[in-house]
């Protein structure tokens, strides 16, 4: 198989080795239903009730407030559209940089009565206080505000947001999908300060696509998304996938245990690639914000960003031109665009998102092949003016 | 590891090795995100595309019918919910049997204003094709009764009550989760006589939990349950979970191979079964009705369901007192109370449902340590009285 230099982790990550081996007997030999009361049940619940302690242990959570779904867009929509159903219509609130699956359900339930507000962010990527005290003194019902950023790897003042909301009486949540592994995740504290949901999601960290976690106060009311047989208390119903729960679980762990000596590393990484980016010409966005030690969101005028990772993929580097979340959106980025970037530089935009795998050599590598495509297409463009 | 003799595959079935060997790479060195441009990206949509393709053959689809979902119970919900955001409040009707995560996502839809009725069964557990007949006179938008039930393993008449509720101008779905693998399942000969979509999902017949679809007309229009990035033509959003996906697709090529020459060894197996059963004085749930090959669900008077269950777990074989749809429902099964089984007798319910991988000789087995079990509690009851 051809194997490029991966370098889109923001995308998904592979999982670790560790994950897929605590995997296997789960999707073979272990295959029982975890309601079933029988011996291939009872082992199948153990091993949920398991890695639900692995994940609530790895973002400072009570096993009781770990609520599995399927993927954090799943997380997302079971807290903005559950919370909605709890409530009678009102104002409800997120950043315009959030992720799409928090802003299509919040545009689905302003279909239904509710007013939303998009939250503006900065020129930086990071909220703006004064609009979002502004929004906050309407009374918002429910507010999400995601703790780092998809694409440019930008950081929230999440704890400071979650307070202004909490006294304005709304509904705190936080998408949290690109932090864990990255930087520290505390639910306690951020409950403390007022964040009172978090998604997850376990393969943006080393863990199989598959499994996410809303991890949740339990004093939130929430009408479940997907509604039946009454698994995780009620809030989200069907065979739980056991194999991709056990595997989300080791990879907590294994998160929590690396993110110490990962995130140092991943730092450096950044740095040698912004520095070297910055000489070639390259814009990085968001560049004066806190970000993810991982990311570095940029772009080259007058270069198409879809044609950089092209040509980029075949000389044997994989990186990402925008949000990897659909194909069929060739829109150029909405973070961008909230961030006040004209379209004709959002569409040169590139990721690159660092994994705990990389290496030094890699990015040397990776720069002096950016180089000479950015070189090349310079020509080009030059030519054909 | 202890390994009692599994009779339970209405709640989930063992992975074919086939069907595990196919996923591994996806779990590893496969572990792009199929939204991806790059080479990553384009071998996970490849590998979708080819499941998709699968998919669709096994039950007479198009590629383009097939909505990947997580599991049976979302794609349920994304039916029921996602219809009814559609229209106007109106009238919903669902069988009286259907499985939980029909019943309650409709109950959801009542509380916003539409009207609930639940289609009645007779004794035998078969829709009562006269009161069906009464609701579709009163026009209702939206109808779902499954093809196979999964406690007793009654079939429906899909084609005749599909072609009733078309009339009446309603949307007609069908949970056929428990029906694949078992009776041959054809969306086209189906949507031809009124059936719009169809429920699948992978682990009901040897593929892994956490891939399910829901098999649709395009002509439906549907609201997105998860909303996001926009993935399966907008109305399944987050990244799809590839190798639970290439796994539903080899198990439904598998399924399909082999349904001809396993239905009738499950039919053996079960009227082996149901002779001595009934000698035993057991009585059979449905059983004048057509019903699924490899399912069995039948009662002894007097005599405790939960109690039996764990006294032949320990003896070494693994059955179900009823739905295992969530251990927090203690509830006598909503099944048997539809087919007006009094709540007594319906305590006692027990289910064997057969996979291919079962025996006569197992049978024999747990029909001697059934008889064990029988006698021993009979005698302890006689003993209490």
């Amino acid at each position: 198989m051809f194997a490029p230099v991966y370098l889109d982790h923001n995308a998904t990550t592979p999982a670790d080795a560790a994950v897929v081996d605590a995997m296997l007997p789960w999707l073979s030999l272990q295959f029982g239903n975890p309601s079933s009361r029988h011996e291939y049940g009872r082992a199948a619940r153990r091993a949920i009730d398991h890695a639900r302690r692995q994940v609530a242990a790895a973002v400072g959570a009570q096993p009781g407030e770990i609520v599995f779904t399927s993927g954090g867009s799943e997380a997302n929509n079971l807290l903005i559209k559950g919370a909605a159903a709890c409530f009678k219509p009102g104002i409800l609130a997120v950043g315009a940089s959030e992720h799409p699956c928090v802003i299509k359900p919040a545009e689905q339930i302003a279909r239904r009565g509710w007013t939303l507000h998009r939250l503006a962010v900065d020129s930086e990527g990071r909220i703006d206080m004064d609009a979002f005290a502004a929004v906050m003194a309407l009374k918002p019902k429910i507010v999400s505000v995601m703790l780092a950023n998809n694409e440019t790897g930008v950081l929230q003042e999440i704890e400071l947001l979650a307070a202004m909301a909490r006294r304005a009486g709304a509904l705190f949540h936080s998408d949290a999908v690109q932090a864990v592994g990255k930087v520290a995740v505390d639910f306690r504290q951020l409950n403390a300060a007022g964040v009172q949901a978090l998604t997850l999601s376990a393969h943006k960290f080393g863990g199989p696509k598959g499994a996410a976690a809303l991890v949740m106060d339990k004093r939130v009311d929430l009408e479940a998304l997907i509604a039946g047989g009454g698994h995780e208390r009620g809030l989200r119903s069907g065979t739980e996938n056991v194999a991709a729960i056990v595997g989300f679980g080791v990879a907590c762990e294994l998160a929590v245990q690396r993110c110490a000596e990962v995130a140092p590393r991943l730092l450096a990484l950044r740095e040698r690639l912004e520095e070297r980016l910055l000489k070639l010409g390259a814009i990085v966005f968001g560049r004066a914000a806190e970000r993810l030690p991982n990311t570095v969101f940029f772009a080259f005028p007058e270069l198409d960003g879809e044609t950089v990772v092209g040509q980029l993929d075949r000389a044997g580097y994989a990186i990402a031109s925008g949000a990897a979340c659909s194909s069929a959106n060739p829109e150029p980025s909405h973070v961008l665009r909230a961030m006040g970037v004209g379209p004709d530089l959002a569409r040169g935009a590139l990721r690159v998102s660092f994994g705990s795998g990389n290496t030094p050599e890699q990015v040397n590598g990776f720069l002096d092949a950016l180089q000479t495509t950015v070189a090349r297409l310079r020509q080009l463009t030059a030519m054909a003016v």
